[in-house]
């Protein structure tokens, strides 16, 4: 292990380890907005979905101390500005709004943000994995990926049922 | 359209409102940023794909303006953090990192987190608008929405250049 890291330690090697760690920071603080948005939601259906996805962020810290593990590096966060900016776009937004379908609707569209930017960073990050034969790395990478896109599916069926019966209770 | 705005004047309708907001605040910021990742860039594929979205970004502001006008509103930005924090986030990077193709990889990175930030806000925003019947205005929406998401595979493209030619280099 300790070889392939000496290997592949040029600055675009150096790069994708900030990366890593800024996705590490932002699934941490992640574990902490989920339940918050989980406890805000009414709709049982979105209240489950949160809670689902909490299982998944944690098992998804899991993979990315192993891809840590794997190239011979610490687990380390590093702050991320974007993904501070979300969850507290996301806590605002719930404290400012009345609990109802409207505020359900307005997590949802916080929620698929917070999703779209883990999709973006797994994304890249899978890429430069490819491209430094880290296969093992990738392959926990792509998993995760997967994963947030299948989140972000679902957000929208639920997003597409609440409006709906909200549209209907107008 | 004074009359429909009336009509849909609900807790829905003022949540779309503040989301459209935060987006014109969003697209009124990376008219300053955009520009600077365009310096920043060192592959000139970059720097050009950088200044074709800069005009793009300019159409899509005017049709914010539409949107705002055929809603009866005025065009108001609202504070987004969630950019502010992406904008931060790549002006940093810049500041940090060596000018190269490391640097535009970087760059990239950070660019398609914003597109991501884009793809879903008008996506959200779209749905809403067809949930409220505003066929015009959901017609706008989808034409940027089409737009962002082109512009986030067209950095796909110009990272896959740049990586293979940088590993090739490598």
């Amino acid at each position: 292990m300790k070889k392939q890291k000496e290997e592949t330690k040029s600055p675009f090697y150096e790069l994708f380890l900030e990366e890593l760690q800024d996705i590490y920071y932002a699934e941490n603080l992640l574990t902490k907005a989920i339940p918050e948005m989980a406890d805000a939601a009414s709709a049982t259906q979105l209240k489950k979905a949160f809670k689902s996805h909490l299982k998944e962020t944690e098992g998804q810290i899991v993979r990315l101390e192993q891809v840590f593990q794997l190239l011979g590096e610490k687990a380390e966060a590093k702050k991320c500005d974007a993904m501070d900016g979300l969850v507290k776009e996301a806590r605002n937004f719930i404290k400012e709004q009345e609990e109802g379908l409207t505020r359900d609707a307005g997590i949802i569209v916080c929620a698929q943000k917070v999703e779209h930017y883990e999709i973006s960073a797994y994304g890249s990050l899978a890429t430069f994995a490819e491209l430094m034969d880290l296969a093992d790395v990738k392959a926990l990478l792509v998993e995760t990926l997967n994963e947030e896109k299948l989140t972000d599916e679902k957000l929208t069926e639920v997003a597409l049922d609440f409006v709906n019966e909200k549209a209907a209770a107008e």
